[in-house]
């Protein structure tokens, strides 16, 4: 048997990752479905498949030290492993939050969780946000800087559909009652933070990439 | 100049651990300060002083990963570069919520934040969150670990307050209207996350000195 060597382990930390960002995406995917669609089982799915995101979070930092520990790798493998480690922690926090949509509908049983007047909003602010952690993984994958940088602009689309929720619920015509709006608002909070954290994920890929920031990219 | 020895690096990040606990927990303790006796200023000063605990953790990070790299650490050493890492992160955690508590108060100015009706309730959960915050540094700088299997018995009476704020919004004599519960919601949302980052803290110093978890000390 021989000894993996530094290029082995970081080829197998970018496979694990590869195959962590996918969950992690269907995971918010399968969230919003839940939500949008009164589907109380497939949200206990999602919050019953968490512990896999965590156990590959994991298994991921577990290899990252491995790796620094056995092999010292030099400034430009280093940082690769340390990105790996600090990609696996969003994946973990981003599967958390698909897992608090999901609890929020598990908690809620056979009531409908989301009012009526929300889910015209709720509808795109999902679809925009799931859409957010696709792109994120897709970074995650192929390395791909200009996919990064559109990540800035699809948030700022984001946060303003986060401001138009609060409108909706603090305006004249919202009749759906305080427990509604209570959820409603904790709901937008776990979709914009899921985009946030889509946003760092793929910062986290510039700069393992280019050593920089995405507002250090030359325009395109 | 000398090298640095292994025994150094580890010393010098129990004293980084050691200075950036107490910073989170004063962030929070002026955090819930400000929401209870309406301080914005206050409220401003947390969330400007959020990025120093978000340098502390990058410079644990840092030194972390140096430690592994350069010294290679055998098992019990290593166990304590990887808690290092987990208790900066854990800590860079709390310290977003208490910044994020902090934020609602700025956002909204001089406008008062909490109802009437939920200020005894939240003077309450406050207090037992912000000492739950002063025991997980506690542990973390002394490596106490019955205090640390103390902070399970703390978070169940700190989950009972958070069921009690929402009863009172969703209850017949709620009467402070839907912006007023959106907000004490968020506000009971941040103080329970920080009390499970409390006990995480703590579990992840006990994984370091035993090796295994609070549940598998035995009983006192």
């Amino acid at each position: 048997m021989r000894r993996e060597t530094l290029e082995d382990n970081l080829t197998q930390l970018r496979a694990m990752l590869d195959e962590t960002g996918p969950l992690v995406a269907s995971a918010f995917r399968d969230a919003s479905e839940a939500l949008l669609w009164d589907r109380p089982r497939l949200a206990e799915q999602v919050v019953s498949r968490d512990p896999v995101i965590d156990g590959h979070r994991d298994a991921i930092e577990l290899l990252a030290v491995e790796t620094m520990n056995i092999h010292q790798p030099m400034v430009t493998p280093l940082r690769s492993v340390i990105t790996a480690l600090r990609c696996a922690q969003q994946l973990e926090r981003m599967g958390d939050l698909a897992r608090h949509i999901a609890a929020t509908v598990v908690r809620n049983g056979d009531r409908v969780v989301l009012a009526e007047q929300a889910r015209p909003l709720f509808r795109d602010y999902g679809a925009r946000v799931a859409a957010m952690g696709d792109k994120a993984v897709e970074v995650l994958r192929t390395h791909n800087v200009v996919l990064a940088a559109e990540l800035r602009d699809d948030d700022d689309v984001v946060d303003a559909l986060h401001r138009q929720v609060f409108e909706l619920m603090f305006g004249p015509d919202w009749t759906a009652g305080v427990p509604a709006a209570v959820d409603a608002a904790l709901l937008a909070r776990f979709h914009e933070r899921y985009a946030d954290h889509c946003v760092h994920l793929a910062d986290h890929v510039v700069y393992a990439v280019t050593g920089g920031t995405v507002d250090e990219l030359p325009a395109l």
